[in-house]
C-alpha cells in the first residue's frame, strides 16, 4: 500500500510487516498518534534511527524572524513555527551492554499496527544482537483521547535464546538534534535549540522537565512516571539534568522471563501560568492517569472510538484498499481535531512540522465539513479558536487599511505568518471560508447559542472586510480587485469568481445573522444601513463570464491568457512551482488546484447544470493537481456532472495521498485536509450531498467498481445513515428522534423514526471523457488495485 | 537653495558658505566628484565628522546573499552591492597636537565651492583650536576627466595668529567603518568589512594597498604619491599596514608660512588581472599624473569641461536658481557617464550607495537621452555595457522560459539582483527601454557601425523576448499579460499600455535593423519568417482604451479599479509605499510615477492630441509623484498639452530634487535620472523636442516667468542650437557642416550653414488648470523663488 510492499490491506488497521528505513520518515507520519493536543510521531521507541523525531503540543510555537529581499510595509516581521518539544517517547534498551538499534545486529521480525478501533500503535520486534543474543521487544503506545494531557507506553522485553542482562532507559529529552531541512518552501524552517531549562526534578520513578521557549516565552512542562515489573533482581534509578531526565531499569532475564515497563507521560504548556502551576498541572494529570491505570486508559480509548465510528464510519463495498484508506483518513482527521480545544487544527495536524505547523484555509474548507457532520464539538472548538483570534484579525485589517477582520493566511497563534503576500495576505478568501464554516456549522447543528456567541462576531467582521475590500464601479457592479483565489498558480487578479461568490454568501449570511440576533448586532454597532450595504454588494457582485467560450472565468480576463505549454512540460517538471517562476505561472492558464471548480461545489446554486459541465471540462484541461487539495474537489464535481469513473480516480488519489506518498512529502507530516477530502469525495461526490442555504440534498450515484457506499451525518441532533447501491439509495435515522427533510436527486423526502426510505437512482447523463493536461490524468482506479 | 540657507545662487557653481552638520550627508552627495570610473563623496578632508564616507569604483561590487521569506524558483540567490573602497581622501591635521575637527574648537569661516567649469571642489576653513591657535585650511580636490584612474588633492595649512606645530597625515584607509542603515528599501544593504589585504607597501612619498573582495573575488588597488612643500624644518615619513597607508608631514609654521601637500591617488580594479599587474597599473597611472603635474591636471580638466559646455550648456533667462540647477544637473550627469567606459551608469552615479549602486531602466530612459545629444560617446559606452551583458540576459531569459534576452531590473554586473519579482523581473519594459535607447542613439548619431556591432544584437534579442512573452489571442490581438509597467504602484497587470507600445516599437526596430544588416541578421539566425512574426505582433499589439471615459488604460482594466482614497490620506503618509501595503496600492487607481503619460512622451504618434490632453488630465488626478522619476515626465506632457505653468512647476521640482532634498534621501546619493530629467523637462518639454521614428521635431513654448531658453543638441555630427523666447524660436548650427531637417510646430525646416532660421511660436491652446490629488500639486514656481 505504501510505496514499499510491507503494508497489508486491513479494514481497521494500518499494518506494517517489514521495516524499510528508506521510508522511515513517511511511516513516522502515518503511525503518528495524536489527540489534537499532543502529537507523537511514530518514531521507534529507541529514538534512533529516525526520519524526523517529533513530539508536539498544539499551539506551542517558537518565533523566528522573517527575512525579506526588500523591505515591505505590512509584511510580518516574525513567524510562528511548531516546536519539537520534550520527547517523552524514548525507551533505550541495552542487551548485554549492546544498544538495541535495528541498523546493527539482525532484525528477525518486525510488525507495527495502528489499530483504528483501539487507538493504539503496537510494535513487535525480534532482534538478534551483534553478540547473537535474541530478544523480543513489544510496545504499545497511545495518546489518550480521554485524558488530554496524557500519553502512555507499555514496553516489554524478553530474551528468546538465552539469559540476558537488560537495561531500559526511559527518557524525557529536550532540545533533540533535528536533521537539517531542504529549500523546499513547503517544509518547515529550522529553529535552533529553542528550549531553555526552567526547572528539572527526579524522584523515585518520576521526573519532570520544565522549559521556556526562547523567543516566544512560553512555558512547557513534561513529566513521566513509571511502573516497572521484572524479576526480583530488577533495580531502578532515576536522574534529571536540564535537558534530560532518565528512569533506568536493570534486570537479568532468562528466556521466558519478561521485563515490563509502563511509562505515563504528561504534557502541559502555558503562556501565562507560573512554572509551579504548570509543574503541578502535569503532576495532577499523571496522577489521574495512574489512577485510571493502563487497562483503564485502553478501555476508555476504545469506548471513545466506538462512539466515533458509530457516527462516522464510511463503508465501501468493492474496494478494500479504499475502505481501509477512508477509515485511516477519518482516524487521522479525528486525531487532529478531537481535543484541540480552542487551538488551531493545522494542515499537518500534529504529525510533522510541514508548513511550520501552520493552519490555513484548508481547516475550515476541508477538515471542518467532516468534523461538523461527525464530531461537531470539535468543529465548534476549532471555530471558537478562530473567534478567539478576532482581535488579531481586526488589527491586521486595520494595518491593511480595511474594516472588520482579516484572518491570517497561515498562523499558529492568530497573527499573519505569511511572508509572501501575493499568495498570503492577498488570498482574502480565507475570511469567507471561515464565515462559510460558521454558516455550515449553524445550519448543520441548529446551535443558536453558538451562533450568538461565536458566529455573529465572525460573520459581521468578515462582512465588513468584504464591504471595504470591494467597491461598486460606475456600472454598479461590486468588484473585488487584486486578490488571490484558491488556485496558487494565479495571484493578484480582479474578481476571482470563487472569492466573489464566497464573499457574496458571507455578506448575506452576516445580514441574516444580524436579523436573527438584533441585540448582538447592536452590540457590534451594525445598523440597518450597514446591512443594506452588505446586501447591495451581494446583489451586485460581479462574477466574470466569458461569453465567447461559454464558461465562467476563474478571474476577470483569465480565459484571455495564454494557455500553459503543457506539451513542452516534462513529467519531471511537476510540481511546476519548483521549476518555473511564479511570474510565468501567474500569467498563464494553468491551475494548481480547483478554484472555480471549488466554487461550483460550495456555491452550487450560482451555476446551471450545463455551466457546471462546461466549466468542469474547461478547467479540467488546465488543472495539473500540484496541490494535495486538488483531487477531492475534482472528484466531487466530476461525480456531479457525470464523469463517475474519473471521480473514482480522483477519490483514490485523495485517499492514497499519504499512504502512497503521492506528493513525496508525507515525511513532513500527513495532509490532513486531503485525508478529510477522502470523506468529501465520497459523501459530497458519490453521495452528492450539498448543504448550502439550509437545504440538505443528496444525489447519490456510484461509479463502476464500487458496489455500495454507506455514510452517516449528524444534523440537528439526528444521525442520518445513507446507504447507496448501484440502483438505490436508502435514508434512515440511526440516532435521535425527530424528522429530517432532504432532497434525493431533487425529490423532497422526510425521514423520521427509524423507518428507512428507499429511492431509485436516476441514470447518469452520458459524458465523453474529460481531458486533463498531457500526463496529468489521475491514475485509473481498478477495483482492489494496489 | 539647499534646505539650510547657506547656499547662494551662482550660475556656474554650487557655493556653500556655512557648515551645517545636520545636512552633512546631503552635502557630501551634492559635492561628490566623479568621472564615471572613480567617485568620491564630498567628505571633509579630515574624514570626520561624516555623513557617509564614500569612495567608489564603477563596477566594483561585493556579493551578498538575498534572503526570502519563502523560497521561490527563479529569484536570485545573491545580489551585487556597490562597495566603499579604499579611501584616498583623508588628510588629517594636527595643530599643536590637537586634531582639526570642526566639532571642537571654533569654525570661524567655512566655504565649499563646486566649480562647474573648473571641475574642482574647493574648500576654505578658518579654525580656532580648543587651545586657541587659529589656522587657515584650504583644499582643492578633483577627479580627473582626462586621467581616468586619478584623483588629486592639494591641501594647504597656515597659522594665522601665531606659530604652530602642524602634522598632516595623508592616508589610504581600507574597510572604513560605515554608519548603520535604516529599513528603508531604497537605501543600500550593509556589507561587513569586505576587503581582504593582498599586498601593502610604502616607500618615500608613495604607498599602495591591494585588496581582494571577499565574496566577489575582485582585486582592487589604491596608490598615492605626494609632493610636500613647507619650511626647511619640514619632515616626512611613510608607513603601510594591511588596511592603512600613511604619509606624514610635520612642520613648524609661523604666521605667513604655509605647508602645502599635493596628493595624487590612483585606483584600479580587475576581476582577472594579477596583483602585480594591478599594482603596476596604478603605479603607471600615478606616474602619468605626476608628469602632467597639478597645474596640468587642472588645465586639462577645464579644457574638457569647456568642450562639454560648448555643446551641452542650457541657458535659461528669468530664473537664476533654475539656471544654476540645470548646470548642476548636467555636470553630475556628465560625472556619472563621462568615463564609465563599458560599465553601468547607476541610478545614483558614484555619489552614494543608494539602491546598492544598481543601474535600472532609468539609465536608458532618462540619462542616455541627455548623453546621446551632448556626449554621444558616453551614451555609446553605456549601451556597449548593456551589450556586454547580453550573455547574462540571455541566460536569464532561458531561466524564465523565454526566448532572446531578459535584461535585469537592477544590477551592477549584468545579473538580476532584484529579490522582489513583482516589481523586478515582471518589469520587462526595461528591455524595450534598452532597445529604444539603441534606436534613439542610432537615429541621433547615424552611427551605422554602432548599429551593426551593438545595436542589432540588442534589438534582435529583445524582439525575441517580446515575441515569446506575448501571444495572439483568439481575436488576433497580441497580448502581454502579467507584467509590471513603470508605475511601481501597480504590478503584474495585463497589457500595460507603456510596455505594449514600447514592445511594438522594439519589434519594428528589430525588423528594420535586420533589413539594413542582413548579414548580421543571418549570423543571429533571424529568418524572414521570424521578422514577419515580429511585425505581425507589432501590428496587432493590444493597447487598452476605456471607451466610457475616453481615456487609455494604464493596463487592461485599470480604470475599473477603485480610486485611491486621497482625501483620507494624510500628508505624512507619503511616500505611500512606506505606509500602505503593496497589496492595496496595486489594486487601486493611484500612480507613483508616469506610466501611460511616459508612453505619450516616448510614443507620441500613438495618441491624438485630444487623447493626450484627456489622458494627461485623467492620470494627473491620480499621480502622487512618490518617485523622483515623476516630475520631469509630467513637465514634458504638461507643456505639450498646454499646461505651461504646471510644466514649469514640475521642471523646478525635477531640477531641485537633490539641491532641496525633496525626497529626503539625497544623503544616499544624487538622483542622476531626475537630474537628467531637468534637461528633459526643458528640452523635450518647453523645447518640445521629439525624435521618434527618425524625425526631429520641436514645438517650443515658454511658460510665464521664463523669458528665454537656449539649448543644443548633437545630431549626425552637427550641433544645433535652439533659442526660444516668448514669441520666436531660432534654429542655428553651431558645429559641423551639413544640413538638418526638422519640424517647427509641424512646419518642415531645413537648417544649414551657420544661418539662423527664426519662426514664430503659435499661441498655446487654452486649458483649465489640471488637478492633482489633494496636497500633491507641485509647488507653484514663482520666478527667482528660493
Amino acid at each position: 500500500m505504501i510505496q514499499h510492499p510491507s503494508f497489508r490491506t486491513d479494514p481497521w488497521a494500518l499494518h506494517e510487516t517489514e521495516l524499510d528505513l528508506e521510508v522511515l520518515a513517511q511511516s513516522e507520519s502515518l503511525f503518528a498518534l495524536s489527540n489534537g493536543h499532543i502529537g507523537l510521531r511514530g518514531n521507534l521507541d529507541e529514538g534512533e534511527p529516525h526520519g524526523l523525531p517529533g513530539s508536539y503540543l498544539n499551539g506551542l510555537y517558537e518565533l523566528r524572524p522573517v527575512p525579506y529581499a526588500e523591505a515591505e510595509y505590512g509584511s510580518p516581521e516574525s513567524s510562528q513555527t511548531l516546536l519539537n518539544v520534550t520527547n517523552g517517547k524514548p525507551m533505550r534498551l541495552l542487551v548485554d551492554d549492546e544498544a538495541f538499534d535495528v541498523r546493527y545486529g539482525e532484525l528477525l521480525a518486525h510488525e507495527r499496527v495502528l489499530d483504528l478501533r483501539a487507538g493504539t500503535l503496537t510494535r513487535k520486534a525480534e532482534w538478534r544482537s551483534p553478540a547473537r543474543r535474541t530478544v523480543r521487544v513489544t510496545s504499545v503506545r497511545l495518546v489518550s483521547f480521554t485524558h488530554r494531557a496524557i500519553a502512555g507506553i507499555v514496553y516489554e522485553v524478553e530474551p528468546l535464546d538465552g539469559p540476558a542482562d537488560v537495561v531500559v532507559q526511559s527518557e524525557l529529552v529536550a532540545n533533540e538534534h533535528l536533521p537539517s531541512r531542504t529549500g523546499d518552501p513547503r517544509v518547515a524552517s529550522a529553529v535552533e535549540p529553542a528550549l531553555e531549562s526552567e526547572e528539572y526534578f527526579a524522584r523515585d520513578a518520576k521526573a519532570v522537565l520544565v522549559h521556556r521557549t526562547k523567543a516566544s516565552g512560553l512555558f512547557v512542562a513534561a513529566a513521566m512516571e513509571h511502573v516497572a515489573s521484572g524479576t526480583p533482581r530488577m533495580r531502578t534509578s532515576t536522574e534529571a539534568t536540564p535537558d534530560l531526565a532518565r528512569f533506568v531499569v536493570t534486570d537479568h532475564l532468562e528466556p521466558g522471563q519478561r521485563l515490563r515497563l509502563l511509562k505515563l507521560v504528561a504534557y502541559g504548556w502555558s503562556s501565562e501560568r507560573s512554572v509551579p502551576a504548570l509543574r503541578d498541572q502535569v503532576a495532577a494529570a499523571l496522577e489521574a492517569a495512574r489512577v485510571a491505570g493502563w487497562e483503564g486508559l485502553l478501555a476508555e480509548q476504545r469506548r471513545y472510538l466506538d462512539d466515533f465510528w458509530s457516527r462516522a464510519d464510511v463503508e465501501l463495498g468493492g474496494d478494500p484498499e479504499l475502505q481501509q484508506a477512508v477509515r485511516f483518513a477519518l482516524f487521522h482527521v479525528l486525531q487532529a481535531g478531537a481535543r484541540a480545544e480552542r487551538r488551531a487544527i493545522s494542515a499537518k495536524g500534529l504529525t510533522g512540522t510541514g508548513y511550520d505547523g501552520h493552519t490555513f484555509w484548508d481547516t475550515e474548507t476541508f477538515i471542518l465539513p467532516v468534523l461538523t457532520y461527525t464530531v461537531p464539538a470539535a468543529a465548534a472548538d476549532a471555530l471558537s479558536w478562530r473567534h478567539s483570534t478576532l482581535p488579531a484579525a481586526m488589527n491586521r485589517a486595520r494595518e491593511l487599511g480595511l474594516e472588520g477582520a482579516a484572518f491570517p493566511w497561515r498562523t499558529i497563534h492568530g497573527e499573519e505568518c505569511s511572508g509572501y503576500w501575493p499568495a498570503g495576505t492577498a488570498a482574502f478568501h480565507v475570511n469567507a471560508d471561515v464565515a462559510n464554516a460558521v454558516t455550515r456549522f449553524v445550519d448543520a447543528t441548529g446551535d443558536e447559542g453558538f451562533e450568538r456567541k461565536v458566529g455573529v462576531d465572525i460573520l459581521v467582521q468578515t462582512a465588513r472586510l468584504w464591504r471595504s475590500l470591494g467597491h461598486h464601479d460606475p456600472q454598479g457592479r461590486f468588484r473585488i480587485d487584486g486578490v488571490t483565489g484558491p488556485d496558487e498558480y494565479s495571484a493578484i487578479a480582479d474578481n476571482n469568481a470563487y472569492t466573489n461568490l464566497m464573499a457574496r454568501r458571507n455578506l448575506v449570511a452576516a445580514a441574516s445573522a444580524c436579523e436573527r440576533h438584533p441585540d448582538r448586532a447592536r452590540e457590534l454597532a451594525v445598523t440597518p444601513e450597514e446591512m443594506a450595504g452588505w446586501r447591495a454588494a451581494a446583489d451586485r457582485m460581479f462574477i466574470p463570464f466569458d461569453r465567447r467560450l461559454g464558461v465562467h472565468q476563474q478571474a476577470e480576463g483569465f480565459t484571455d491568457h495564454e494557455l500553459w505549454d503543457f506539451a513542452a512540460t516534462r513529467a519531471d517538471q511537476y510540481p511546476l512551482l519548483l521549476h518555473f517562476p511564479y511570474f510565468d505561472l501567474y500569467r498563464k492558464q494553468v491551475i494548481k488546484q480547483p478554484d472555480l471548480v471549488l466554487a461550483m461545489q460550495l456555491c452550487p446554486d450560482a451555476f446551471t447544470a450545463e455551466q457546471k459541465a462546461r466549466n468542469f471540462e474547461y478547467y479540467e484541461r488546465i488543472t495539473v493537481r500540484d496541490s494535495s487539495l486538488s483531487a477531492c474537489t475534482q472528484a466531487v464535481l466530476a461525480a456531479e456532472v457525470g464523469h463517475l469513473r474519473l471521480a473514482l480516480d480522483y477519490t483514490a488519489e485523495a485517499a492514497l495521498m499519504d499512504l502512497k506518498d503521492l506528493e513525496h512529502n508525507a515525511r513532513d507530516g500527513l495532509h490532513i485536509a486531503s485525508l478529510a477530502g477522502t470523506w468529501i469525495a465520497l459523501v459530497n461526490g458519490f453521495g452528492g450531498m450539498r448543504d448550502d442555504g439550509g437545504t440538505l440534498s443528496f444525489a447519490p450515484r456510484l461509479p463502476e467498481g464500487i458496489v455500495s457506499l454507506s455514510f452517516s451525518i449528524l444534523r440537528r441532533g439526528l444521525c442520518l445513515r445513507v446507504s447507496v447501491t448501484e440502483r438505490t439509495a436508502t435514508y434512515r435515522l440511526t440516532q435521535g428522534a425527530g424528522e429530517l427533510h432532504l432532497l434525493h436527486h431533487g425529490e423532497p423526502l422526510t425521514i423520521s423514526g427509524s423507518e428507512p426510505v428507499e429511492r431509485e437512482i436516476p441514470p447518469s447523463p452520458p459524458r465523453a471523457p474529460a481531458e486533463q493536461p498531457p500526463g496529468r490524468a489521475p491514475r485509473r482506479r481498478s477495483p482492489g488495485s494496489e
